[in-house]
């Protein structure tokens, strides 16, 4: 929309937001259809479902993970594109790359809701939080580094909170990755870091 | 896009906004996924296909009640946005809180369709309606106390009518939960009152 | 986004549109997942594979005719919505309606291209297809008799156009829905009309 | 949104590139779908679930080549929609011919992961890139010679890079179909130069 010269390569924002709004807001919604009752009996009872519900529950506690984990995803990436009027190449590619990476979140998640007491499903459940974690933090790198894509003058302040959780989230999702292979299941703990880390209210 | 300053943590509501259509229209359609015929014999006849579509009913009556009211969370959704130019970060959280429940809805849907008859299912359901309206009333009430972020004064009418509207669904959906272990199925008529409410006209 | 005073119960056009791209996208893209292949034998030969794609033939082109119909509804939608700045209560209402039946589309679609020459295969599927005709002809119908939404005036050559179109698309769904009794699967032909119809160039 | 008179036909390209965000970002989520563990049985230990993990390895590939040859088609059109304000008749029914071989992405990509070894599942997959790029050369024919929907002039060297692009993509597909007769499977390796050719920077 702007009438600004852009330099080569660099590309509005308007059109990727869109589709990350996309690819989340599907992501997000294909979660659930891992949330499948096993076929009851012609005639099942009460009980036969609140057996069946309850037995639903490790899938379900999966799915909160990740939908929480998903949803600040995604307002990272709001309050980060909030600070720039356009994409530098590079952005774009990273973001295309951990858009790849969110939409195999429903993959990993069913994994882990189904073998996560498993050192290899917890693991891949966690690599893939961590390549998520890892896109991101390059994305803001990229972002610190081209100041002719700000939307406005980026202070010192703001400069280290989005270091914090650029080199933070990867952290615990490396850690979490790690502790896969030795406390399958209880790894995800390492996550908790990831949610309670405070959001970035500046940007 | 506006250049005001807000306060820190507000989120500007475009970006909310299509996420929200997009969870919205992904759930809405995933719904009809659960209207699947079972496979018929090679040479099926008419009076066979018949037979199983009529067989489909109690899916199909789920379907059209799911849909009617997240067609009518939709849009109180986009009324109350209409109100507001941002968003505080607490009505970004019940936001995506809501999502969260809005995106369970064709699970719950497909519950009922095939379990609606037993409490444990039409209970899963109305409990669903029931976090879903709670979540909406919650974003009302921090909306109708954060005037920083309305776009133009609210009066005391449309507070009014707010109000009735965000204790009104809970108060339809609570019913229908409680219902639900008494006269499974038949619960679902509590609903009709969300259904009948008369819509945000004024916003 | 304007500012000028609206009737009660009138919306902006933005989000609705938003909403529609959703779920046309949506219903689009999920007509695809009825083309799956049955499972081939373990060593299965290029030959297995060629017939099993050429018995997807039907249901192949029940993709084609359906993808076809939903994106000329879907460009209907958008020169219409093109006349208007904001959309009546009334048209809010059978916009919703007409989505819930673009969103059946895909489970009829699959039951046409199973059953598509049984009498009740064939006739939910023109059923589906009259539906979406009819609402989108009462919404015509709407637009046309409420001036004040209006983008810019609508002269008599246009609404004539507008006319023939709301007319002659539930005409040719209705052919189709009453011959699904007598010559099911050929019955379809009387789609041709509606996918040949010239479109609403002047809108 | 502009009052500009447009030539009888012409549609804005806000709602087309809405649909647009909204087929690619589906498409590109549903792959994953394909991405699907058989069952395991009851007390399945970790070499169990590694040895299924690493038998996806084939359908892994055809994810990654899938998602990045989207990813890039996607990026072409946002770089291709930049040029112009509207859409010709002619170029919005090559764009919707265009997401309806994009959405049969999953379908083939699935084809492949499946039966990638056999010319028939090979070929389908080729032909679907062919259609796909074939579609594409053909709007960016279309666009060069509109230049009535041009938002500024085309000049000389943009103009190269555009047909280069427009015919060396249906080039490299067209080669992976040919190939697919003979070496399925390996003919894939034609796409790289999809893949490796220099974006669209000045667009």
């Amino acid at each position: 929309m702007s009438e600004e010269p852009r330099p080569a390569g660099d590309i509005g924002k308007q059109r990727i937001e869109a589709l990350s709004d996309g690819i989340y807001a599907i992501a997000l919604t294909l979660l659930v259809l891992e949330l499948k009752l096993p076929p009851l009996a012609e005639h099942a009872t009460n009980a036969d479902l609140g057996r069946a519900l309850s037995d639903l529950l490790p899938k379900i506690l999966s799915w909160v993970l990740s939908f929480w984990v998903m949803a600040i995803l995604w307002l990272s990436q709001v309050r980060i594109y909030h600070l720039v009027h356009s994409l530098s190449h590079t952005m774009v590619r990273l973001e295309l790359l951990q858009l790849a990476c969110v939409s195999l979140m429903p993959f990993s998640t069913a994994l882990v809701g189904e073998h996560g007491n498993l050192p290899a499903g917890a693991a891949v459940y966690a690599g893939n939080m961590l390549a998520v974690a890892v896109t991101g933090a390059l994305r803001t790198r990229e972002l610190l580094h081209q100041p002719h894509v700000h939307a406005k003058p980026i202070d010192d302040t703001l400069r280290r909170a989005l270091n914090r959780r650029a080199y933070g989230l990867p952290a615990c999702a490396l850690t979490a990755f790690v502790l896969a292979f030795f406390v399958p299941g209880w790894n995800m703990l390492a996550m908790a870091g990831m949610v309670l880390m405070p959001p970035l209210r500046r940007a």
